[in-house]
């Protein structure tokens, strides 16, 4: 495999300064992920990692492969409870602020992954709340009607019913919100506030937010009567909940959350996390054909101005959202290292790229819709309800 | 009735300072009521809205004719809905960090007199997340058995099965969370500083709270489908809670709450509000008769050294913690009038005003005692289910 994949000559490769911020609810500039790193206090994922990742599931899923997944929290010591037979927990969730889309499925399906592979029971959680309260102008009604869809999204991922609830923070904050209230206890105003960044003029609820997104990591322990290992598979921008849950988890007489943490999916025109407010950047599982074949037409890429440029100089893969997509996504890897090399020798044409995006993209997303149908049907087998799950 | 209400003259009276505290948690100092009408912005209860009171309920009650009840928000206008045929809820709360004593059924019995005069529907809420956030060092096993201790006080009280509803927050917090968010996204930090004296050292939990106490002002227009009167009967402390609510209440498409404030019953041993963390200072529904005994008889008065002077001088009525509760509590106002004449004049010892409260108290204590048995059997009914209540 052909190592695109460190901070210095991926999709940042251009970004000299400091200037990005990541916030839970800001992503913003290029990200250099190594600095990142630093600065969140995270660690990065090491050979001797995936090497014990493959040597407990027989293969390394091209996401950790690929650096996708590139840093972590105590992703070890979950790998060495694992190994010693101390079965863990995945916890995940979503702001239903909007339709999904393809970025958001990424680490979804890397966590099917874990849990085919793990066994793992999941913990999907749709913070609802939060988003109602973040933002001025979104109605509760509004976010209901998101959650909705999101939940059908969830479920068409492919996550085993068996081992898999959703909790919807305001349809199931009873579970929640005793653990909830321990965890708030903790954590003062001062220390939330230079995690998150609050301010005066930050609303009392986002404040009090902090423990309800915490809650889940302590849950499975609630269900299964003891001390129970989780593994958090997202993105990197939601790792100051998991910096706070940590601090107060052994005063709790819980383990500390462990995290993986992904990058984010460069949307079609800009560097950055792929954004439901910037549509036309986004391939979204409610897309019509016309549409993808629209977004992945006028979609920025990393090709010369003409075409006789680009068979002299050669494509910028590194630096194209298109080559992205195509890897993260479609591409096998050896699919993936060619299409580099006949890029950069300007041996390939955006065209041909896009077209096979768009071809990849159209297919990947009616057979989505298909699961997402059928997932109406099953969305009760899914819903938390404090009984039938764990043990 | 001889006036002995106003606060030049009632107990406070030896306060010639301003330095007295009053917020939700700490009620210290010598409390000079009519100031606090002025710190706090809300309005005397004037002669004329005791006659409307008295036009609509044929009598008035003895707290509102003693202005233990002194002090409220738009009462006038409660009134006046209800001559205009829209009836109002009740609402009332109880913090449960502990054993109830009579002060805290003093507003109870208040309230039952408007349930009764009025018809109205009451909704009863138990802030048990509240008293578990704020003391450092309380479990939530202890406050969940004082919760149900609380309940059986507050179904004891004789409130209406029909027409009551207890809320435990922690139990019943499925009903009041997207209440509490929607308006939790409308106060800033900067709001609720101010208003509940907030720090940096304060818990998230604490500043995510008022809210969950707010929402039980509009959830009777939820139960009801439109915007819904409600008047609150608390100590004035709580104002604070709902000043911050109706700030909100418009933009929501809710009434404003209307309160009526009373003030703390004096301990038997010190000025203020009656303490359950000074046990020897309150008489609680679960002591025994030998208890109540050695409290009232270790009680300050406001008699003098010796009888030999109490005989000369006179005794200080109004200074008398034992002069109040049996005037708030056990005598006639014709009675009361007479005992303050007789102290007054050195006609009275305060062994007679100890033997009268203690016999009193006794008496209440035990048949209370057997309404709270009989409680045990109908808790059931008295809680919020969302469903079968209102309309």
């Amino acid at each position: 495999m052909i190592d695109v994949s460190s901070s210095k000559n991926n999709e940042s490769n251009d970004n000299l300064t400091d200037e990005f911020k990541v916030t839970p609810w800001q992503v913003e500039g290029k990200i250099d992920y190594n600095k990142l790193i630093e600065r969140f206090g995270t660690q990065p994922i090491t050979q001797s990692i995936l090497d014990k990742v493959k040597k407990a599931t027989g293969e390394l899923h091209p996401l950790l492969k690929l650096q996708y997944f590139f840093s972590h929290r105590d992703f070890d010591w979950i790998l060495d409870k694992y190994q010693e037979h101390e079965n863990f927990y995945l916890y995940t969730g979503r702001g239903p602020s909007g339709m999904v889309h393809m970025g958001h499925l990424m680490p979804w399906m890397f966590t099917k992954y874990l849990q085919d592979k793990f066994g793992s029971n999941l913990l999907f959680q749709l913070t609802d709340d939060e988003k109602f309260l973040y933002a001025q102008t979104r109605s509760m009604e509004e976010i209901r009607l998101y959650t909705y869809e999101n939940i059908l999204d969830i479920i068409a991922t492919g996550f085993d019913s068996k081992k898999t609830r959703i909790v919807v923070d305001t349809k199931h904050i009873q579970y929640l919100y005793p653990l909830a209230s321990e965890i708030a206890k903790r954590i003062t105003f001062s220390t939330a506030k230079s995690v998150f960044g609050f301010s005066n003029s930050t609303n009392v609820g986002m404040i009090g937010f902090p423990p309800i997104q915490a809650a889940p990591c302590f849950l499975p322990s609630v269900i299964e009567g003891k001390p129970t290992p989780v593994l958090i598979p997202a993105a990197i921008d939601q790792d100051p909940y998991w910096r706070m849950t940590r601090d107060v988890a052994e005063r709790m007489g819980y383990y500390k959350p462990s995290q993986i943490h992904s990058k984010f999916l460069p949307g079609l025109g800009m560097s950055g996390k792929m954004s439901s407010s910037k549509p036309e950047t986004a391939i979204f599982t409610s897309d019509e054909p016309e549409e993808i074949e629209k977004k992945v037409s006028a979609a920025f890429t990393g090709g010369q101005a003409t075409v006789g440029l680009q068979r002299l100089l050669g494509g910028n893969a590194i630096g194209c959202p298109v080559f992205w997509y195509l890897r993260y996504f479609f591409d096998t890897e050896r699919e993936s290292d060619e299409r580099l090399l006949k890029c950069k020798s300007g041996n390939l044409l955006c065209g041909e790229c896009k077209s096979d995006l768009a071809k990849g993209s159209k297919s990947f997303i009616t057979n989505f819709k298909k699961r997402r149908e059928k997932a109406k049907d099953v969305i009760a087998n899914f819903m938390y309800d404090g009984q039938s799950y764990g043990k």
